[in-house]
Parts: C-alpha cells; sequence; structure tokens
C-alpha cells in the first residue's frame, strides 16, 4: 500500500481515517508535545459571556510561498478577523479538505506550520475534520479555520464610531503578501528577499485596546482588495470621505517593484499582517507609537483622515507629485486563490 | 456579462464580491426577512461559560440529492455535532467555496435551504467566507460550517461514563442517507421513496437529557462509517464489547433492498438525521419512549448493551439466524463524498 500519498479510502470515517489523524495530523499539530486528541465538537471554558466568532477558508495557490504556507496563513488569518474585531482569539477549528494522492509529508509540514502559529500565538486547535476527494476535485488542500475569542473590556469597535478627523493608521508596508506570491507564481528572480507578511496581529490590536482604549473606532486587516477596499468600505458605512496621503503610507521596495512589473497597485494587493486603525482625532501619533513597538509595527504610520460629513463620499488620496486620485473599489479578481 | 454563473472576480474581495453577498447570499440565506450582514466577526452573547465548539467540511456531490442538498445537510450536520455533545446549538458560520461557473440559481437553492434548516432549528447563522477557484479547482461547492452552543445543565458525557449493561438506543433505520445518494448517482429506479435521513436531531437530544439528564451517558450521530463506526469507536475507548441484537435494529426496506443491490452495508452506511445513545442499565426503554414522541425518532428502538470489563473489546452482533457476527471498523472509503 502506498504510504507516502493520501488515498480516497483516507476519508472514509474508517480505520484509515482514524490513523491519518493519530499518526499524521495530531502529532503534526501538536509539535512536540503529546498529540491532542481533536473531539468531533470540543468544551471550551470562556471568562466572557461576549464572544467573536469567526470563519475563512483558504484556498491559496502554491501551499507553500515565501514567508509562509496554507496552514499558518489559515491560523493567522482567522486570529487576525478576531483581532481586528476586539477579541482576545483562544480557540480555532481546523478543517481539512485534501486530494487524493497528496503527498504526506507536505500534508505534515503544514500542519506542523499550523500549529507552530496556533502556540506562538497562544491560540489552541481544538476541533477538526479531514475530508478526503477524489484526484482532480479540488487542488491539493482546502483549510477552513473558524475561531472563537473573547471580547476585550472597553472594546467598542465599528463604523458607527467613526467621526471627523479621526485619524487613520497602517502598521506597515502593503502588498508583501500578493506580491511574494505572484512573484513566485510568475518566476521572478530580482524578489529573492521579498516575503508574505503572514503573520497574526492579535498581539497589536490588544496593546491599542489596552492604552488608547474607547479612542480606537475601527479596525481592520487589509487581506483580499487590499488597503482600497477597506478604506472605501469605511466611506460607504460612514458616508464620509476618507483621505489618504500617499507619501505616507510605508514601502516595500522590492514589493513596489514587483508590483510595477506585474502590472498591479499595492492599494489593491492582499496583505496578511497588516492592521488599518481608525483612531480618535490627535491620537494618531500615539497610535502608530504603541504599533512601533512591536516587531510586526516598526514601520507603522498615520497615513490619513476622515473628512467631515457633507463632503462626497469617497476615498481621496494625496499623490506625491501634489495631485488627487479617486480610489476606487477593486471591482472583481485581481489575484485569484491569494488567500 | 454572464450574470447566471459564478466568475472568478466574484472571489476578489472587492465590488462583485460584495454584490454575490448582498444580492445573492444574504436573501437566500435570510428568507422572507431582512438579509442580515454577516460580519467577518459576529459577537455572540453566551447564557453560558461552558460552550461547545464544532466543525465539519461537506463535500457531498451531487449536490441536491432525495431529501436533501449540501445547503441543508452542511447546517443540520453542524448542529447535530454539537447536539451530541450535549449542547443547545446556538450560532454557526458558513463558508463557501465556490467553483467558476456555478449556476447562480443553483448557489440560491442551496442557501435558501441551509437558511430554512437554519430558522427551523432555531440557530443562527452569524459569520461567513465567500472563495472562488477557477473551474475544475473545485467540485461546484464545498460548504464548510463551524458551529458554538452552550452545553445543557447537567449533561455528563464521554466515553468514561459508559458502563457495564448500558443500553444503546438508535433513534431509526439505518443507511438512509447514503443510500438515497448512492441510489441516485446510481440511477436505481425502484427506490423512488428513498429519501435521506437528512435533518437536525437537537431537539432529540435536548429531550432524553431534560428527561434521564446523568442517566445518559453517551451520544453519536453515526454518520461516516455508519452505526459500525461508532460503536467499534465506543468498544475501543472504552475496553468493552458492544453487542447489539440484529432484530432489534430498524430496518427502511427500500435502504435494505437498495444495499443488497449495491453490496452495500447497512451497518457502515452514513446517516444523517440518527442518533446513537448510550444511557444507563434499565434505561433504554424509556430513553427509546422518549425519543419515539418525535417524528424523527418514531421507529426508535433499543438495540444492544454494553458488556462488563474482561471480556474481549469487540463489537459483536447477535444475527437473526442465531450466530454471532463481529463487526469491525469500516476499513478505508466505501462511498467517496457521501456528506
Amino acid at each position: 500500500m502506498d504510504t507516502k500519498h493520501i488515498q480516497l479510502a483516507h476519508g472514509g470515517g474508517g480505520q484509515l481515517t482514524t490513523e491519518l489523524i493519530e499518526q499524521v495530523i495530531l502529532p503534526a499539530l501538536g509539535g512536540p508535545q503529546e498529540p491532542k486528541r481533536l473531539t468531533d465538537a470540543a468544551a471550551i471554558a470562556l471568562d466572557s459571556d461576549r464572544v467573536v466568532f469567526t470563519t475563512d477558508t483558504y484556498v491559496i495557490v502554491p501551499l507553500e510561498f515565501p514567508g509562509g504556507d496554507i496552514g499558518k496563513l489559515s491560523v493567522c488569518g482567522t486570529i487576525n478577523d478576531l483581532a481586528v474585531a476586539g477579541a482576545r482569539p483562544k480557540s480555532l477549528s481546523l478543517a481539512l479538505v485534501l486530494e487524493e494522492g497528496l503527498e504526506i509529508d507536505l500534508l505534515r509540514r503544514i500542519l506542523k506550520s499550523a500549529g507552530r502559529a496556533a502556540a506562538d500565538s497562544g491560540v489552541e486547535i481544538v476541533t477538526g475534520d479531514t475530508k478526503v476527494v477524489e484526484r482532480g476535485g479540488v487542488s491539493g488542500i482546502i483549510i477552513n479555520t473558524a475561531g472563537i475569542g473573547e471580547l476585550i473590556e472597553g472594546a467598542n469597535l465599528g463604523f458607527a464610531r467613526i467621526g471627523t478627523d479621526d485619524e487613520i493608521v497602517l502598521s506597515g508596508p502593503l502588498g508583501e503578501h500578493a506580491l511574494a506570491v505572484m512573484s513566485q507564481r510568475e518566476g521572478l528572480s530580482f524578489t529573492a528577499d521579498l516575503q508574505s507578511d503572514c503573520a497574526a496581529i492579535h498581539t497589536l490590536t490588544a496593546a491599542l485596546l489596552k492604552q488608547l482604549g474607547r479612542d480606537v473606532h475601527f479596525m481592520r486587516d487589509p487581506t483580499r482588495g487590499g488597503l482600497a477596499a477597506t478604506l472605501v468600505e469605511i466611506s460607504t458605512a460612514t458616508g464620509r470621505t476618507v483621505e489618504i496621503v500617499e507619501e505616507a503610507i510605508p514601502v516595500n521596495k522590492t514589493a513596489h517593484a514587483a508590483a510595477e512589473m506585474l502590472g498591479l497597485d499595492l492599494l489593491t494587493a492582499a496583505n496578511e499582517g497588516k492592521l488599518v486603525a481608525v483612531v480618535a482625532a490627535g491620537t494618531g501619533k500615539r497610535a502608530a507609537e504603541i504599533l512601533s513597538a512591536f516587531g510586526l509595527g516598526t514601520r507603522s504610520a498615520v497615513i490619513g483622515r476622515i473628512c467631515d460629513v457633507g463632503e462626497a463620499a469617497i476615498v481621496e488620496m494625496l499623490t506625491t507629485i501634489g495631485g488627487r486620485r479617486v480610489i476606487h473599489m477593486p471591482y472583481g479578481e485581481e489575484l485569484p486563490r491569494i488567500c
């Protein structure tokens, strides 16, 4: 029997499923510790009666990319959704759809990476599911993670809290995830030092909430659709113009060069370890300082502000050469399977 | 522009994604009511500090089958995982992976069915995600649902609670889901009246817990791997022999005939609306009566018992003709993509 590749029989719910879970999945996820049993349904003790619940399915191709892989991405991405909702991430589920013929060593690497990302973030993977589909029924691996977090005391976030002269803070340069993945897909060679920014940002969001409290009005991680989608969403939901300053936006030079070469716009490119925060007027600089204390936020900057009601509800960028450019919601798919 | 089929651009996180969510997904899921916004992360107020968390990905083919579809299945299946863990199902996430070219009307039907199943069960779908992959990157639709439930007071379930002479109760005939799906795939004609048992069983589990309390020791919904997998798991985990009586197991005649024709074993066939409960010695009959009060449990029966420690840990069936048959864990995949 072929023991190096996934077979359809691994998904039947019988002995082979049990073996796959006990001999491959749990040891890989659990790392050096005793592998835990992932129950069909896990009981969790919560300290709060306000929980936050989120889900994301990850379909990225290729499965491994510079700076990460689908395992790390699926853990960090869902942690980040909880974090920007003002929650302390607590528990994750992890559901696998595997393609028949998948190399088991690749699966093991990806799960180890997921387990490590969870451990590093202080989050537990508590329940799971494994399905296998026939060759061609899915490309390699699809992972869904859902997450539960406890709302941080004092967190009060939402479009409704955004007001005039609120400041917009960004935790670092744009597009590193999208451009690292696209450079690999396109075989660009000059981008050797470009890595996806794939990382969990819950320590950044928790620090902001702890130190600025109610002055934090809104947070978002600008993934699919990039910073442009996040800002247009803010503008649409609040009916206000959002103004950003091109010069103020931190730039990764390699990502910038790769974007130029591939004809992509860094403003719409996906990020997987960045935070956009809207904070009260006058607190932007302080917010950027708080974020700069973290390795993930060293290049944090105030990049714009929220305008008064009454002006048109658009997103406008003051460009480096002194002009004004209206930023639109990206229409459709710029980069398929980027997350 | 083709407005009847899913395009890659629907997954880009831009304007088309927003339109798909607002014009198709939310109205279909929400039914006649005002469609709610599904946030990236939903805040939930809980009455309990003991929650149960579960996840399942559904890859069933075909997407629509007699008695259900992948939408209803994905809601009921996850509700059932919470239910057999002793929880009151409360909130679900629903994450879609759509194939480019998918008919939007089919998507609408499936989401309506999911929304109806959730509403009928008193459960809210509170958060979601939508990804689109290229043609051939997935077959039609894959759905992941994760679920949160509140542990029912007094529920104390687990392998460790199973003891000598505990009785095994089954809520109805086996294999209706697997055989309804397989009959459709194989084009059998005599099975016109055979429908999947796809249904939410949380009212049954809640009634058992309410009326029998701590006398309910263990519950499981026998899905992939069927009753055989559930019983072998019990036997392996407890180190005890499990004895069932063939004559006592309720039979659906059409499912039985279809199984004979297709060479399948009803004991290993998947169910999607059945409950297996292990209850204290002497309470089996009462448990079956409680379940029989529900439309989904009219054919509930005591089908076996747990033997004393010390005997071999096997699953044995006393057959109709007076013999004994050892029931094994199914080895691998009997029926790919059955759930």
